[in-house]
């Protein structure tokens, strides 16, 4: 039987999350290590040996270690590829297709969400001062990024075609913090087949249970 | 016998030249469609109807259309796996830590490694001013990252291990101009075993003829 994976990082944080999507979608088992980013303990020497970024997710599974978040779900889902939902796409075409929005997502989508999420809803939290520049920099920003999804979704369900893919699995944690966390949710809402995605992808069970841990 | 990859973009551009530097390496027949970035030609309808984002490099090859450039090195690495040099890893451990450094890459070193060369060696020549304060923390998060990297290639030849990978192939593009336009090269020579790392991988023939396309 495969060795239980061990995932260090907070179950509330994004990329984390990210990963706890794909293994719940492949029916891996897992084990959370938590790690407590507000006592800084992703700067302790013992997960420094693990991450020297020093930041969440790794996995450990017997004495192999890996980070990145796009890395492990990359990994992941072709170790256990027959397992659970197929999330890489069946033919080398449909996998570069994946590779492209995944890419899309790491490049285009992620800096401006980010951004937002980090000014709207942890810097409040923490006492810092909202950058306002930023935040109507990132928010015209991630508008024309969603521009671009409105006119593919409008011609295939999923982004890298008509199947569910780690492409569209990236997308929840920080779409998740857009619409319920931060006040943006007309940015996808506004946009008719981006909003017909996020209804289909965000109301997946392994997303929910997601949401639950 | 398999058809020409279109590659367009301008050849002396980073992005391009990371797919290049693949072909190359992999033995794959291409031809380059010139997109003139000084000019604007990324926002043509045509071109947008390539690349939607409007930024390059985009490939052809028949009808299969794809973008952004680790999704292109990565596909057509899968693709063309048995000719050229591998650039994958062979056991899926291997390819796991390919793609974890293949992330780190695109989401620790890429960031300020571009904001240094922007400033630097293209807003003076486009006559836009350029942003001290954003070039000192560029150096210094640059400087982090690289000192990870000093400690991974202290013990392993290249970054996923001691095989030449996209994961190394990735970094040429801004490493040169780090080397030979900024004038920062020291973040790369005062670094013993990154300077080794860069003198092996930027002497490799396939990227001497990227630099002469």
């Amino acid at each position: 039987m495969a060795e239980v994976v061990k995932v260090y990082g907070p179950a509330y944080a994004s990329c984390p999350r990210r990963v706890l999507a794909c293994f719940i979608e492949k029916g891996i088992e897992f084990e959370i290590v938590h790690v407590d980013l507000l006592k800084g303990e992703q700067r302790n020497p013992e997960f420094l040996k693990l991450q020297p970024f020093g930041v969440a997710p790794v996995t450990q599974q017997g004495d192999y270690t890996l980070y990145e978040s796009r890395a492990i779900i990359r990994y992941y889902s072709e170790k256990y590829k027959s397992q659970g939902t197929d999330l890489l796409g069946k033919t080398l075409e449909e996998k570069g297709l994946v590779e492209q929005w995944l890419e899309v997502e790491a490049q285009n989508y992620n800096a401006p969400a980010y951004d937002l999420v980090l000014n709207l809803l942890f810097y409040p939290k923490l006492g810092i001062p909202v950058n306002s520049d930023l935040v109507k920099e990132s928010e015209e920003k991630l508008g024309k990024v969603l521009d671009v999804y409105e006119e593919r979704l409008s011609k295939s369900k999923y982004l890298a075609g008509d199947f569910f893919s780690l492409a569209d699995l990236s997308h929840l944690p920080f779409n998740h913090y857009l619409v319920n966390a931060i006040g943006k949710a007309y940015l996808i809402e506004d946009r008719k087949h981006v909003k017909a995605w996020w209804d289909d992808i965000s109301s997946r069970p392994a997303w929910k249970k997601v949401l639950e841990l």
